[in-house]
């Protein structure tokens, strides 16, 4: 069954907008129907205007939408949040509150209890509630996990997982870069800069694949370029269940740096590496230095790696693929719990409110243990 | 203003099929309307329902899809072709001459009389006919024409292209295997096996970066699998315009290959390499021995490469943003056309009727220079 | 001036002996002429003979060796120290008493007194003391130092700097194997595991490119190992001069890596990476995010990186030609004193005794702020 | 027993003297004690003094060395020629008459017929004809062949081997370059340029690896810069034995390629590429599409390959470890002929005078073909 879905931000001059919308086009297993786009009513309903959306579901706020949608007959399937990080919380609060489905951008929340609540709201009123860690969407990284969590690496000991941008090197929020300008600004933003940007996602991946949470961190957290008061850089040492200990990086002052993400795992028998720019192939690092690599769409892969896929090996996917496969399993998700398939649990590969919250919980732990000097710092 | 397309072939079990609808999907560009998407009527019928096409618009063959569409006060603005190589040409004759405008695959048509033809048809009668040579849309290999093109590499001496696969190392053919079936034979496939069907991709990739057509040509075509009839396996020494000399090898029996195109330019004064494994970037060889890599959404490329991405550098794109480029040209010179802005020329950077013609020719001259013994034959 | 050395330890068995040998026959600038090379007398004999040492010059003992040689009218030029580590400080000491240069392998000493005390000795009797810090002798290492101490990249911010092996992943010891043997021994090895034994390498590579020296450090130290004493993975965040941070890990337990060791330095204008498993080049990475890879060999390279090479670029050079540009300085600054051309001072890129006193003195630190649950410890 | 060998060019402003000299001393495996090192007896005896040869070894001509070394009652072991081309045939005729073992540079001799006699006469004498393609020295080469000539990759169809430099792409030749000089003069390199110089490396590493002797080839050879009579381009076709297939092409003027040697061989199994700018791995790939890259030193190697390692995986070895082979093996089977346990065959890793026949055949085979437009042309 196609669904219908609404988008609470994402007008014009917003970028992640499009690519949510790309990423659900992309299988048609969703229809744009209705959107408050903007931050203004004007702004809201010229961006629909121009996306084509129907007046009537063209509209000037997220209030509006929520309390409208919920009363129509045939309201939206589910709500996509692509607003900046301090409104999550009230978006998602309203739409679950009034039956709705909710994807919501990452980080999820300010805060951890903020999380918790709508974790719990969403499992009270049995809904959706899929957080956007995107990288998790890759088809490797899917097969990545199955390796790991089956015992192909032996006992999981170590992770490196680091998350390296360049384009905050310089102070560009002064000249009024839009995406910047709210990342550093702390009532925006949150408590943290990098390590909620991006050093979320990392967490994410890590803890994804390896399937071990966090327990306590020892993090450093830095302001490189000057008068910017939100960290620009983050270096974490992280111990988790199960004796795993990571070192993760997030920085966005590493110049020339596009988006580079990369994990290695390693077992007492082998160790795995993926690369988010070359998303395409992940390598089994063997225990005599050998190393094999597998390609997306090759025979032999895992079953949730070969599912998530459209087009033959040596045809490569991208960032939208990975995107709409986090579509795929929160449409999939919706479906099965109508028809009483399912519970709202996404199953596993998609990830929900509770990661969300652990994401948020992280970054909480970070930024107290920097301030302590490093201090260990339970989670 | 968003346009509507119908398709011929790509109903249930094809693979290319899907690939151009999920192209199209992606930037919302044009709307699928219409179909007849198999060879029989039960089965074509059975495609367009289980893809949501209106019953009225549901047709059981191409000749009705073409008959009915060119009589509907709201026909659709373009038909897509994606049948076997042999009903190209029929097919698109009959669109043509209804004045219906044509995507269609490649290689083109069977014979380069039937080619030019059509050239000449689309032409007269002032309608778009493109042929999805799909690895000219993307934005590095677009990037590469310019650099080629202005002079960045000096005067172009030696082009190595080449199309390596392993998918037809094995006598799949015999176990049914559809997708080599009809490859491998020559009442479908045409003339030639693998040079036609991933040979002329290298031919027009070649050409469309340096700009020079070929002139003569020296080829060794070979069936290295027992019981074929056509080549598996190509090797041809090309002498284009401006003296420029290629290698170009196309083969289906390297084992273990994926999708390996890639082409390498050396001119007097650079060289350039890309790979459409791995398609994001672009790298420029120096006199020096340095090497620049470029990427794809980065700032400072040419404007071609940047108006046709989606999303920053570091996320990746592939496959389907590149077809997908291809229809953005396709549909931007039909809106163009309809408002007298242009002529159907398609502008240099989607490949049309000529470009299609140019392809045939070029399997034309290497099979014959094969029979002579790698005799140098003119086109 | 042809000059002649000896060696102390590096007899059958031994790895490093051996490659120290070669690397200084490659250029032909010493001879080998005397060595006490093994633990116990016969088999020092029995080394020096299969190795075609005069019996006059085969010593028995290291304190045999020291005493004879520097009464000789014709004494070795240097001597090269290849033994566990806990037995550098007292053969250093008696040889630069003695008059005799030394070359020693790292880390220099078991602790930081003991390194200066040699350094110290070092510069009041005007002696060669190197210390083989081998892969600062990498031309395209020496180049990136160039890069970065010249102002290419800005001013320097970050640090990523990691040596991961994985032969250790496996108690290996205790079925004895002699290279792990000892270097998991706190009686043998000192205080620290893999991070004397490979982050010390980490720690002067980033120090050496960089200049800047590390002011304090916060470390985790963990044995992965069931029974290991000392630490098989290291991960240390260090603060160091110009307020350059810099995340630097070592881990013997990352299997199926062989020897990996790299470094990625950004600024505020432009970063770089090398890898020691591909030697040969060095990335500098563009704030447009283009890359750009110079070859070793290649035109235009710094004078330091062009005179440390022997072939052509594209014929590889390794780990053999690092280790000769090391002992190719030494024999230079050797003779320099001689001639009254030079101080004794390596000229910044032998490494010297200081540069082992200050490794000696990082994994001190390391330590300590280890044992503090990853405290800010200054150096 | 270390041997002493004799030098024959070489001398200063030479390149390749030096490396095949470094090569030797890695090893210590033969003592340099004589040497004819340049065209004059001024320049040839200047050369040996500042290499530190004896007077009464230092020969003003190769004539003189040959009749006064076969004459002592302690001569060289063998003799090492590292002169241009067309003096090949003369002196290793006379050193073979003389009874004196030799190591010849590439390509052999000018014509396939003296490359023939050579052959015989040093069969005959039961003497050592060893001619230094030196990549079939490289570890991981020799793991292919036995990777190619086990059947790990079945049935061997298709062979891609190219060798591509930029250094000739401008006419250095006219500002007196001394390498470039003679190699483009008829009347010192014989009938082929780029062909001879570099393609005959391409020709031998095809075969070395697959067994596979080439039986037909059609050519096209090309000068692409003004006023070169001898190729600098050279494309070939060839036919060899158990109907491989090989593309070769060998060009100096691919802009800005350093030493671009590179192979891949594919059979009905599984392929294989191995690229000398990177030559410690060898990658398999397999049919499935995933690819096992292996490290030269990690265990599970072959014998062969494990034997012509130095240094631990990981710790790169590169060139002249690779001509440091090509010399262990002959003074191996020197060794081992004196002692009567072999024969002068050279055990087949070492490439010998029928190797250089071979060699010598097939690029006049070229040239006749490329002569008569590319006609299959028989060896």
């Amino acid at each position: 069954m196609t669904l219908r879905y609404a988008m609470i931000g994402g007008g014009q001059d917003a970028f992640i907008g499009a690519v949510h919308r790309k990423a659900i086009a992309l299988d048609s297993c969703a229809e744009f129907v209705a959107g408050a786009l903007s931050s203004t009513p004007e702004r809201s309903i010229a961006s629909a205007r121009s996306l084509g959306l129907a007046p009537d579901r063209s509209y000037g706020t997220w209030q509006e939408l929520v309390e409208k949608e919920s009363n129509r007959s045939d309201p939206v399937d589910f709500v996509v949040i692509v607003t900046p990080n301090d409104t999550h919380h009230a978006i998602a609060r309203a739409c679950l509150l009034a039956g709705l489905n909710v994807v919501c951008d990452k980080p999820f929340t300010i805060t951890s209890d903020e999380a918790k609540e709508l974790h719990k709201l969403a499992t009270r009123n049995n809904l959706v509630c899929a957080v956007t860690y995107t990288y998790s969407g890759y088809p490797m990284v899917r097969h990545a996990r199955e390796l790991a969590q089956s015992g192909k690496l032996g006992t999981i000991r170590r992770v490196f997982v680091e998350y390296h941008q360049g384009w905050l090197s310089q102070n560009i929020e002064q000249s009024g870069q839009k995406q910047a300008s709210w990342r550093v600004d702390p009532s925006r933003a949150g408590i943290a800069g990098a390590l909620g940007d991006i050093g979320t996602h990392a967490e994410h991946l890590a803890r994804f694949i390896t399937g071990c949470t966090p327990t306590e961190v020892s993090a450093h957290l830095t302001s490189f370029v000057d008068g910017r008061i939100l960290d620009d850089d983050a270096s974490v040492h992280v111990r988790a269940e199960n004796n795993v200990h990571v070192t993760l990086t997030a920085s966005q002052i590493c110049t020339g740096e596009a988006n580079g993400l990369s994990i290695r795992v390693y077992g007492d028998k082998a160790g795995l590496v993926w690369k988010q720019e070359t998303p395409e192939t992940l390598t089994l690092i063997h225990n005599d230095c050998s190393r094999t690599t597998y390609t997306r769409g090759m025979g032999n892969l895992s079953p949730i790696a070969t599912s998530s896929t459209r087009v033959p090996a040596g045809h490569p996917e991208g960032y939208i693929e990975a995107f709409a496969n986090i579509y795929r399993g929160v449409c999939d998700q919706i479906n099965a719990v109508r028809t009483g398939a399912a519970e709202t649990d996404l199953a596993g590969v998609v990830p929900n409110a509770h990661d969300g919250y652990l994401g948020i919980r992280f970054v909480e732990a970070c930024v107290t243990s920097s301030k302590n000097n490093g201090e260990w710092t339970s989670l």
